[in-house]
């Protein structure tokens, strides 16, 4: 069903359409026109039609869409049908943000294990996982399923740790670390650069001249 | 200097200039060739040139960047030439890790105080900011300047707290809770919504069939 022509833009939207449907569930709302979608989510109707018509579109001409079957098809889109093994590398503030946070888990995002170098959090519990010696790192990815790691480390040690885990079979990173990391190229990388996110928004209070 | 007509991408990209350049000048790098830069970074020479040009360009035929000079440019046009106070709104683990980053206040964002709705958080520290009650809000806002307001609470009680702040003055939101704001449109929004970001990453890992 997916197909490799998918732009960056669609993907992108793709979650927050996900989102708002399972606001609208939440909600109690059973349908919607492609026009409420549209001024609900501030995209053009005829972008939402455009976006579902990459996936064969969902719409049906004078019924809108259903909420449940839209929301469900998109979550296969995203692949949200399986659950997700996560491991966590460094359990300071991001890690354990991430590791308490029940609406990943919602989604089939689970997170198995958490590593970090500090002994004095060694055997600590977060959310589900107990904090582990990030030496034990090889010995656990090479016993278990581990499908994402999520890098929440500091920059310095962020490309080692990502350079082993590829090694060791893994194929995708959520990188919080400040830095871009180089990797083979079918390894999915996936950037959280909060510093830059910042920077956007300071840009723009330039330019606005606020 | 800055125009309205400079793209999203363009933004987008400014940010991981000024960190390349930040790392280059870390290694002791005096100047790059736009060839250099553009395999460090991976994005094509005459992007950048490209990218360059909408700032009047700062290149020089033959010698390349001085990487010192285009690293203050750069953060000129981001505005980090003058300090933006940040207030965190949810002293959850999310607004801790914003408090306690150290390299946000080498960019000269000062985060000044942070509020939480929990008694048992009030008057710890964190980073260099007492957690206040959400009550105080206001007052703060009042008598102190703020400049962006990081939104670190949960997606309930998000849009109130954003309508309050933007009542107060505050202009420019750093929102962290999973849910899009409806503000005024001369209310900048910088949203990170970290569980779009792994749902992309999801995406990606079954469009590529690992």
């Amino acid at each position: 069903m997916t197909e490799k022509s998918i732009s960056r833009a669609v993907i992108k939207r793709l979650p927050r359409y996900y989102r708002y449907l399972g606001e609208l569930m939440e909600n109690g709302i059973v349908r919607i026109s492609s026009m409420e979608l549209s001024e609900r989510m501030k995209v053009t109707a005829s972008q939402i039609r455009q976006d579902f018509n990459n996936f064969g579109g969902f719409g049906q001409q004078g019924y809108g869409y259903n909420v449940e079957y839209l929301y469900k098809e998109i979550g296969m889109i995203l692949g949200l049908e399986s659950t997700h093994n996560v491991i966590i590398i460094g359990a300071g503030n991001v890690g354990r943000a991430l590791a308490n946070y029940s609406d990943f888990n919602k989604r089939g995002f689970v997170f198995t294990a958490i590593f970090d170098n500090n002994p004095k959090l060694w055997e600590e519990n977060i959310g589900s996982c107990k904090v582990q010696p990030v030496d034990m790192l090889e010995e656990y990815v090479r016993e278990h399923k581990v499908e994402i790691a999520a890098l929440t480390l500091p920059k310095e040690s962020a490309p080692q740790v990502a350079a082993k885990l590829v090694n060791l079979g893994v194929k995708a990173i959520w990188n919080f670390a400040p830095t871009d990391l180089n990797l083979p190229e079918d390894v999915l990388v996936e950037n959280v650069h909060l510093a830059e996110s910042l920077m956007r928004l300071s840009f723009r209070i330039k330019e606005s001249g606020i």
